[in-house]
């Protein structure tokens, strides 16, 4: 093949600045190849849809080879980078050997951050994977069913409370999302328990939500959020968590929360790839983990390594660094193509710089806050700005026409119809994770009927 | 509550027989209980489209809360029958401690039979849940990813290669599926294999597929599948199945087929249920453990007790049993509605009689045989009375137009926007189930990004 005289570009990551990076290059003579360990791109901005019951995993996944089909120059790759040998300008593979580059876009992202505390983790999982979704959708609906059950008044309120850590986007949107489920969705469904007794508890450690946006706008989500039932305890610290409760600390004094569904939301470190960079190049790493990159994206010493998307900390616009969010990446991988292009005429580019068009959370049906600069929104008006960007970039990928037409459905119904309990039965699944995936395995292991 | 001093119906199963006898009973004066183990009813004909990326888990499965929520006899209980008590009148349960019942309806099914070798399942998976089918689908969906990474061309063609073992309907149309994906939805997806290459087998041990169907419509569903590109093995017994290949004994010659994907829709047992049944009311089961009911679908002596769907053996008309099709459960859960308001009102109802409305097969897109007695169909308009009568009983859930605008849009793509490999990374997917679920425990329980 005649590419393989071509300098070839190395994509690790198929999120969005991995793959915005190869959809930007379709036309460049490169040999491009994208690794990544899934064969799908997710829709992050959308999975806590997933995780609530709304959509289903593959209206918010789309397939890398079906999204790459037509660029002749790209091949996908299934596999995990595990090294980067600079010197032979090799990424080394965890089922392929390994993979040359004359460039090399690293892109893989962050994980959740539990300070320390990875022991929280089977009691407070977090919201990154598809997995992580239907986890977490299985937790929610399965406490309903606990609850239905439970005869101890007690038990049954701390099925019936639902805490979030972290008052960032994805926490808001999931408090308001489990709060419209409660007051909502399941009305009429059960018995012996009324779903609208649910609590539903958002738990920041600073003194307002979305600290990213201006205040009044955090004072709004908090209203919205509030007139959704929803409880937001500001300035709590949490400092313990158990398979049944949570422990904040507030000023002087501390309490505990019986709560047998506690999501977290409260942060998130680099993936691996932060670290292997590091000792593979002598860059910095921030204090999660997260590269220092070059005003044009690339490591330190290293013109022919970049890094973008939630792994890069991009430190040279503004006084803070630029956020984990889809826009920043999408723009850095445009940014990157656009520089290899004129890097092959023997050009330059000016710095990377991020155009802002504007922070959007959501925060339920009808209510969002958005802040676009020059304006800022809050209510139907910023819930339609909400839907009508997620539906600009969804239009993007195959037939994500679906999700428009779930959400018009529900929209109107406000059913969840994706409320699916899968993976165990309900009976058990507080606890360790892996005890859990056992039951799983017995599942779908064993010669069992439906009953 | 008055329903309190009504009588006590109790229904142990979800699916087609259960949900449909509560549905049935919707104004009746019963205090109805439905006991599940799911939270969902699973609308069993469309399983192979999730198997084979289609459609997603929720497009054919609906709460049983939901589609019982108007119907304020009912109760839904999340929970799993262990024994059934004869003398005081109570269903021991799992969670609950037991329910008692004057009336009590069993329709809990089959799952997977073996042959007494079960030690084939964890190679050949069978296709009775949610979970099954998002399994089969990995497996699919891998094993092309897994010869894209192959270097030895024996192992690639071994990954390349689908064995299904069984003829009927389901083993048809996971065939003619799979040869769809493989020869059509995978076009251009890849760049060192031709998914083009795959050679997709299909087992039977009799002379014919579709063994209840007339012998032409046999041969017109095989030559649908050799159309397609499938391989229709027949009289072929399978004699042994490992990890990487299947042994078939085809009269008095051996030969063994290397394939990485092996999947089962050769037989199925009773559940569970059945043995209970026998125990505690001493029913005769048949070979399969399948309960013999009485011709009023009562078990014999114990006339408050029924069977029905594909747990019951109906032996009462024609000289076969009636075959486990949903038509057969629905028909016998509306007969049991229309026995028990007689019951109440002193009067009976003659023996149960199925009406025999056709038999149904799909063998992939515009490619259908349709046995309605009368006539006989196969092609095109034998598809379009598939896609019709399936949407027929679509339409009564909730939102189940999502299936249709999913049919029509993957119609005109031949796409497979559902082709999501997840629980695990395709690396490592053939093998002991329940290490396939470790690696599904390491993959959300560890904090890992996306790379």
């Amino acid at each position: 093949m005649s590419q393989q005289s071509q300098p070839k570009l190395v994509i690790i990551g198929g999120g969005f600045g991995g793959l915005y990076a190869a959809k930007a290059l379709k036309k460049a003579t490169l040999d491009i190849t994208i690794i990544d360990k899934r064969n799908f791109h997710l829709f992050q901005p959308l999975l806590y849809q997933v995780a609530t019951g709304v959509l289903s995993p593959a209206d918010i996944s789309s397939p890398l080879r079906l999204i790459l089909r037509g660029h002749e120059n790209t091949t996908v790759l299934l596999d995990e980078a595990l090294d980067i040998d600079t010197g032979s300008k090799r990424v080394i593979l965890k089922d392929h050997e390994s993979i040359d580059y004359d460039y090399l876009i690293v892109a893989t992202g962050v994980s959740h951050h539990y300070f320390g505390n990875d022991q929280w983790q089977p009691h407070a999982p977090g919201l990154k994977t598809i997995e992580d979704a239907t986890e977490i959708r299985r937790r929610i609906f399965s406490a309903f069913e606990e609850a239905e059950k439970e005869n101890d008044p007690g038990k049954r309120e701390a099925w019936l409370t639902f805490a979030i850590v972290g008052g960032g986007p994805t926490g808001v949107e999931l408090a308001g999302a489990i709060a419209e489920i409660a007051h909502g969705a399941l009305k009429g469904d059960f018995r012996r328990i009324d779903p609208d007794d649910a609590r539903i508890i958002l738990i920041e450690g600073i003194d307002r939500v979305l600290p990213p946006y201006p205040t009044n706008l955090s004072a709004k989500a908090k209203a919205s959020l509030e007139k959704l039932g929803v409880t937001v305890e500001t300035k709590s610290i949490v400092t313990h968590i158990t398979g049944e409760s949570l422990t904040v600390r507030q000023g002087e004094s501390q309490k505990e929360i019986k709560a047998k569904t506690i999501l977290w939301a409260a942060g998130v470190k680099a993936s691996k790839m932060g670290e292997i960079l590091a000792k593979s190049t002598g860059v910095a790493l921030d204090r999660v983990g997260r590269v220092m990159v070059e005003p044009d994206l690339s490591v330190k010493d290293h013109p022919d390594i970049f890094v973008i998307g939630d792994l890069a900390h991009f430190a040279h616009q503004g006084d803070k660094p630029l956020p984990g969010i889809a826009p920043v990446a999408v723009q850095q991988a445009q940014y990157l193509a656009k520089l290899l292009n004129r890097k092959f005429q023997g050009e330059s580019l000016p710095p990377f710089k991020y155009n802002d068009r504007g922070n959007l959370a959501v925060i339920g049906q009808n209510a969002a806050v958005v802040d676009l600069g020059f304006v800022k929104l809050s209510g139907f008006l910023a819930w339609l700005i909400w839907v009508w960007a997620h539906i600009y970039y969804l239009i993007e990928f195959d037939n994500k026409l679906i999700v428009m037409i779930q959400w018009g459905w529900n929209y109107f119904t406000k059913g969840r119809g994706a409320r699916l309990i899968t993976g165990e039965t309900a009976s058990a699944h507080i606890g360790n994770l892996s005890a859990d995936a056992s039951i799983y395995a017995s599942k779908s292991g064993e010669l069992i009927g439906k009953s």
